[in-house]
């Protein structure tokens, strides 16, 4: 952050990830307006020092940077590019930040749209978590001009350890789209793993603390298996994004013409949890599922 | 270690993993009896202050402790039960520890040849690769008795940092088959991700150090991904010994009945590379083979 006083900042979606990341902003110090569908959240926030706004555009309109978190692409296209949307408030040089995650296609056309209007949208989707948005310890991946970074930066700062400008639009909403790949890939593994531990009668946990100590140790095996193994999903992230997700991993490996063979195994897995357990259920069912179809009850301990 | 002399310790098999283990052996104090099929690597340890032994089972006769580092189930099977093998100078009391990467059935079946001996047989392979058996810093996953694992903790001390005591004999080796499946899977999933980022025009690179920050951060990925982006192969791990551990998970799943759709297509993978660059190469492979399928000249970067 500058000398000067902090660009005014806007926040549009107050769900699991957006909630955390607006604190963060205003315990940054930044002037804070916010908007969301659940009146809750909103009150949350202006309780907390931000003030409301009453439509996207009104939330535009008043500020030089405007944040999104929202669950999927239609989401986005409405809020940023619908009536009463951003754009339609948006003000000359002000940078919209999308963090949540979408088809790379959907962030080349806002940014197109953006910047017809004299503004910049940037592509942001980010990594961690709701423990990673409350702790501000994100991983965000951006795609779009650098300038626009540069302008946001300040703001991101305040939401995540690692900011990458990963290439131009669509490149932050493509590199998530790898980031959930090989989350889930090493779930489908993990899950392999379990159910061999657990059929050769050898305990899964003494085999995640074996595991976190060499080669195959990852954030997947620290977090996601932990879930597994003590049945604990307080944590959870729910299957029903991560379906959004794999179908953006698969459309856009279509486009590209790349076989992936885990990922589409993984897409699988995913149908197969929600089936079992509900598109609530974390993610980490994508675990489960394997150990179901090995004929184990679905609990790795 | 305790306050007595520390016990004699035999090694037999130095080769990439085995050298600088025995190496740490000795700077830790272990008076240490070599043997190996190549003088070259006698001849350095003994330079060190090792003794040399003319066979496995004169290595056995002048120890307490006696680790193996071997290729496969097959060396170990001769080494320790063949003509001149350590089971014929074992003495009472004493411990086997086998470090190698072997089938389960192998390691059961070698333990209890070593009980019927009066000593005992661990399962000890480790993770963690030139690296950290050069740094002392492997993961080191073992089925056994408990007993005779704590009469070998002292050496393994100073092999590794992470000694987990897994379950029965066996148990050590089943660990690190869910260990190379882990590693397998991830390194599949992030060759997909890898050729998506490839073929969408984004770097490959930028994406590894987004994906470091957030959920799919892992040691694959900082190390075996690195190795692809820049071509660089000098820590590798050969793909023929990969290729064996793949063939043990596949052997393992079967006998347990448990379905490895992951494990099977990384195994595919591993043939895929084999035959596009040798078994000689690395075992990040995986990776450049998923490229290759994907139509892009199998570099990353």
């Amino acid at each position: 952050m500058t000398d000067t006083n902090p660009p005014a900042v806007g926040f549009i979606g107050l769900g699991v990830m957006g909630r955390p990341m607006a604190a963060n902003l205003l315990r940054a110090g930044f002037p804070l307006v916010v908007h969301s569908r659940s009146p809750g959240p909103v009150e949350q926030l202006v309780a907390l020092g931000a003030q409301a706004a009453a439509s996207p555009a009104e939330v535009a309109a008043r500020t030089e940077i405007v944040l999104t978190a929202l669950p999927a692409s239609a989401d986005v296209e409405l809020v940023v590019a619908g009536p009463q949307g951003v754009l339609d408030g948006l003000q000359p040089g002000a940078v919209v930040v999308d963090t949540s995650t979408i088809l790379p296609a959907t962030a080349r056309d806002l940014a197109g749209r953006a910047a017809a209007k004299g503004g910049a949208f940037l592509d942001a989707p980010v990594s961690g978590g709701e423990m990673g948005a409350a702790e501000g310890t994100l991983s965000i991946m951006v795609g779009g001009q650098a300038a626009a970074l540069e302008r946001a930066r300040p703001a991101l700062a305040a939401l995540g350890s690692r900011i990458v400008h990963v290439g131009d639009s669509g490149a932050g909403q493509l590199c998530k789209a790898c980031n959930q790949l090989v989350i889930g890939g090493t779930m489908a593994a993990l899950g392999e793993a379990f159910a061999l531990a657990r059929k050769a009668g050898v305990d899964p946990a003494r085999v995640r603390e074996a595991l976190l100590g060499g080669f195959a140790a990852s954030r997947v095996l620290e977090l996601h298996a932990e879930r597994v193994i003590e049945s604990n999903y307080s944590a959870s992230a729910p299957l029903r994004l991560y379906q959004k997700d794999m179908q953006i991993i698969m459309d856009t490996a279509r486009e590209h013409a790349v076989p992936a063979l885990v990922a589409a195994w993984v897409q699988q897995l995913v149908g197969l949890a929600v089936a079992d357990r509900g598109s609530d259920f974390d993610y980490a069912g994508v675990i489960t599922a394997v150990l179901r179809l090995a004929g184990v009850d679905g609990q790795a301990a």
